[in-house]
């Protein structure tokens, strides 16, 4: 059910799904309301009065009863309940004609998730690794042949299973467990991504426990580690948990990583570390789900290229050096022993294949998860993240690249940076007049940093409304209180720390607005050297598809007005969050994809930026808000321009 | 060039070879010479006149420069170099008639060995595992795919070698070996058994180094182990070494060896002594060979099934049980540092499969070894070890059954038992009325004891001189020294201590003839339960090929005798040897053996003698020398009537 919201005095609607909450409504609407702590009704600054119609909640000790009575609410706490009209209380003389166009509705990209019903109708959902229960006839003088003879014969013939194999430390258990389970027994093969490859039987249990089969999907970031317990049963997420990347103390990019490697026993160091984040996040996922390591099956794991060797503990050194040549960008099966992680013997590592040494697997993966391969429609896939990673194509043919843009989407190099988790800053709008913020945070916490999602927003917002420049400095000529200067740096008060989980003002730096100016600046220099080198140009996408860890709620307008994106309709845009993650998640689910993933490997051209001449100009160009060449951004240049009149 | 020797007074002539020793000649003659120290000069009993013709050496210390003046000689250290007539002096009165009448030449079965020619011949010279030299391409910026891929992509285009896979060791070494050898490598290929399987790059060295290739092949026998080093450039046995079983001394069967792997880490303890005994016999070959670990490519390895099981530390617990089943017979092939063996990580162990519990991976090797599998006569395959393994059939079919024999053919259960080394007796006469002995020795060096075939040769001739009875007791009415009773037990001095290398009398007592006649008797039971089940006898069989380790020299007609052996044509009879080390290094050799030997393992059909009623009334009758049912061995029975009226 939907309802209508109107604002006053603004006198803009928004339709809102059922129990939207009131403050969500408006940032949709483009209503600023001064909102300081993320929501939970802590400032009591989100005072609005409904005019009609009824919302839920919105009572706090900080309304006092008087108000509560004439029907203010606190907007962060009100659900929306009916059709309504709420009055915005502004504070300064602003006649409504311009405040109207102050605001501008939002355009989030569309979300698109995996969809395990769409796999189950097309056949597709067989996971690689499957279970299957057995009933053996039981050994008797007249039928005495080995124990893994009879298992492997009666695969044969009662479940047509050919081209078994399995490995000594299974054939030591399968006597036991065979008698134990009294003849009945539960096998775990993995299917081989060739049709005429061999089958492994991977684990051998007693009796029936087919009902007991799970996979961990694993995103290897260079700053962030994200994995999912998935049970493969029902293709639900059971639970996921995200980490920062330990190596991230080595380095906070893959070159410097890599540099690490090529001391002492750096490489060891690195791999041991990695470890150490996936075997946490396996603890907690697993802890969370309710399930024993013995009954995870299977574990997919993407990163870049530099991550998936350090992970396999592979010298990453060439990645780096001219010719840029990786190890390998296919994998076979492993055990996840092999490498350190801490599930049971059986358990099979599958690692996502790349394609160069800068376009890697979590590329391939979120490519996977996006469908593009598949599709006939001209897609600008982009992953942004520690590293710029582009893919155009189609189902034809696809081409890609990558460029460092370093850690500030994902959080680091920004002082108050944050995964896009519980109390990351993911909204936020200014009031033209007293700058002030209105903030609105993941979950509706009281505010604890800043997630990639949220950057965005506040760098466009911010330039916007003239508080910063194009080169993100600050205005030195405001003089309000939320700007000021510590220690020698110029920053914004985003919230006060009375209104913070963390006890401390949090604010937003001119070192913060550098780095997204040279991720930015990189993701977009990369996408215009990419379209150029195969002759096409920005006009002639049809689709684009964002892929990263940043944040859920992506403004596709802020995007745009810093230049991150290039000027583009948003219907043309869809978000897929963590591609790499959601292209494990798949993985774990249908062994169609990997097949079809050797496919996409083997058709796709790689492009070095770093011998291609053009990129670097583009680069430079790139390092303002949104572009040196404003004509790159006419809407952007005309919107700046217009606000900047009022 | 072949030379003619006459006995006299026997007035018995022998062709024999160039450089042949006088004693072994006259041994071949079946003419008795007294000779207690086994050669070498020692006791000097063995003194000869040369009447005609010339022979080398022959003179030491123990002949009086007149009797060398007179043409005295050692028959021990004479080597036969013309036409000669030679007379040995008799002590006794004894007539001509009557010495002729005791002798009887010597029948050996004619040893067959693998051919190397052979296998080139037939393009069959194909080892399992083989190493390619390449020439990569360097990467460049136009040409910067994986090493991984660069690799295997020339391999498939320039070598036509396809589904080629490798593991995480390896890929994490091969971009430094490739840079390493300037983009010049060479590659160690494992072969699947199925031409659709997969081909395992297992190691990568820089530069070419395809003329440095070596294999391993053991047998790993329940009572001692043999392993040889082989070339397989060439096809040449480079070095061998045999050890006792180290874990001998946990049990000397295989029960005794698979009850103590049911108590605490008997398993563990099993697997590691036959890994150190294994570990000690390759420390001498490779050292003797002088080759380096990282250069063997492959090790093959046969054992019986509990042999096997404990060798890859598989529990070996239903083996022994009711209704007897082996957790497999077959193995994929491994990496031999998996399972403890002491050589490089990239070294393949290949397992030789078998049969059923009681018929194992070494009666295969056997099987494969002796190409009966190949051929069309009906052929009897025995293999004289701790267990008694017995293969009847041809290309066709196959059948087979065991039983436990004992040691006693490999020196285990023997006091003076030995391996078929140098100072083993390995060929035995007693003279009829002194009942002095003539021992011939491996490498006619001074007697340490006594080996398997010795002691078979030892049996019949105290059988049919009547020294002992059908019982295996000594004749408690002959007085003379060489018989005596020593704490209790019965025995015959073969070898006074002053002859010796170990300084004792060297004796054969009553329970080594009973251990012995248990032997035999399991064997000839086997045979007989086992034609008698598939409806055939003793005169159906056109070929019979003994293996084991207990020595080269086989005398048929004491085999015969003692009853191990059923009355048969002695042209029918090969010997192989040691059957199970031979199929190993075929094995290692010709790759196509590994795709026949699945066939042969299928073909084969094995019956258990624990449940054929009639194996332990066979067993029971074949107690005796040579038997308890006289009139199965016709022959036998005539001859020995007419020597104890002599």
């Amino acid at each position: 059910m939907t309802y209508s919201v109107k604002f006053l005095p603004h006198n803009v609607s928004v339709e809102v799904d059922d129990n939207e909450s009131l403050i969500r409504a408006a940032m949709e609407a483009g209503v600023h309301i001064n909102a300081s702590c993320g929501g939970g009704g802590v400032c009591g600054k989100c005072r609005v009065l409904i005019e009609e119609g009824n919302v839920e909640g919105g009572i706090s000790e900080q309304l006092s009863a008087e108000d509560q009575d004439k029907g203010y609410r606190l907007a962060c706490m009100s659900e929306i309940a009916s059709d309504i009209v709420v009055r915005i209380p502004i504070e300064s003389e602003i006649d409504t004609s311009r405040l109207n166009q102050m605001t501008g509705s939002r355009h989030t990209a569309k979300a698109v998730y995996a969809n395990v019903d769409e796999l189950r109708q097309d056949g597709l959902f067989i996971p690689p690794v499957e279970k299957i229960y057995l009933e053996l006839e039981p050994a008797t003088a007249e039928d005495n042949q080995a124990d893994v003879a009879r298992l492997i014969n009666h695969l044969r013939l009662k479940h047509d299973e050919h081209r078994l194999t399995m490995r000594l430390a299974l054939i030591r258990k399968i006597s036991d467990i065979i008698r134990e389970g009294e003849f009945k027994v539960t096998v775990t093969i993995i299917r081989p991504v060739r049709e005429d490859g061999k089958n492994e039987i991977v684990n051998i249990e007693p009796f029936d426990t087919t009902d007991r089969n799970f996979a961990i999907a694993v995103d290897i970031g260079t700053t962030t580690v994200f994995g999912q317990a998935l049970d493969l049963q029902t293709g639900e997420v059971l639970s996921q948990h995200g980490e920062f990347n330990s190596q991230i103390s080595y380095g906070e990019d893959v070159i410097s990583r890599i540099i690490f490697t090529e001391k002492g026993d750096g490489l060891e160091i690195l791999h041991q570390k990695v470890i150490e984040t996936i075997n946490t996040i396996l603890d907690k996922i697993v802890k969370k789900a309710g399930i024993g390591r013995h009954e995870v099956t299977t574990i997919t794991l993407a990163g870049n290229s530099t991550m998936t060797q350090l992970l396999l503990k592979i010298n990453p050194s060439y990645i780096r050096r001219d010719p840029y040549v990786p190890t390998s960008v296919m994998y076979p099966p492993f055990h996840a022993r092999e490498i350190g992680i801490a599930l049971a013997d059986h358990t099979v590592a599958l690692i996502y294949p790349g394609v160069s040494s800068y376009v890697g697997g979590d590329i391939i993966a979120g490519v996977m998860a996006s469908g593009m391969y598949r599709s006939s429609e001209l897609t600008l896939y982009m992953d942004i993240g520690t590293n710029a990673e582009i893919v155009i194509g189609h189902k034809d043919w696809m081409v890609c690249a990558a460029a460092s843009a370093g850690p500030a989407f994902e959080g680091g190099g920004v002082k108050f940076g944050m995964r896009a988790s519980k109390g990351a800053i993911e909204d936020f709008s200014i009031d033209p007049e007293t700058y002030e913020p209105m903030i609105i945070t993941v979950g509706n916490k009281k505010a604890k940093g800043i997630c990639g999602s949220g950057l965005i927003i506040l760098a466009a917002k911010l330039l916007e409304t003239g508080v910063i420049d194009s080169r993100g400095k600050f205005n030195r000529n405001l003089d309000i209180p939320r700007i000021r200067k510590t220690d020698d740096i110029w920053e914004y008060v985003l919230v006060y720390k009375e209104n913070t989980q963390i006890d401390r003002d949090i604010t937003i730096t001119e070192p913060d607005l550098d780095n997204l100016i040279r991720a930015k600046g990189a993701m977009y220099s990369a996408t215009l050297t990419l379209l150029e080198e195969i002759g096409l140009t920005i006009h002639d996408l049809e689709k684009v598809i964002l892929a990263g860890g940043f944040g859920s709620y992506v403004d596709l307008e802020s995007a745009i007005t810093i230049g991150l994106l290039p000027e583009i309709e948003p219907e043309k845009v869809t978000y897929l969050g963590n591609g790499s993650l959601l292209g494990c998640k798949i993985n774990s689910l249908t062994n169609a994809l990997r097949r079809d993933v050797a496919n996409v490997v083997n058709m796709m051209t790689n492009f070095e930026l770093a011998s291609t001449t053009s990129y670097m100009d583009h680069y430079m160009g790139a390092l303002f808000l949104p572009h040196t060449e404003l004509n790159y951004f006419p809407k952007v240049k005309a919107r700046l321009e217009r606000l900047r009149k009022l």
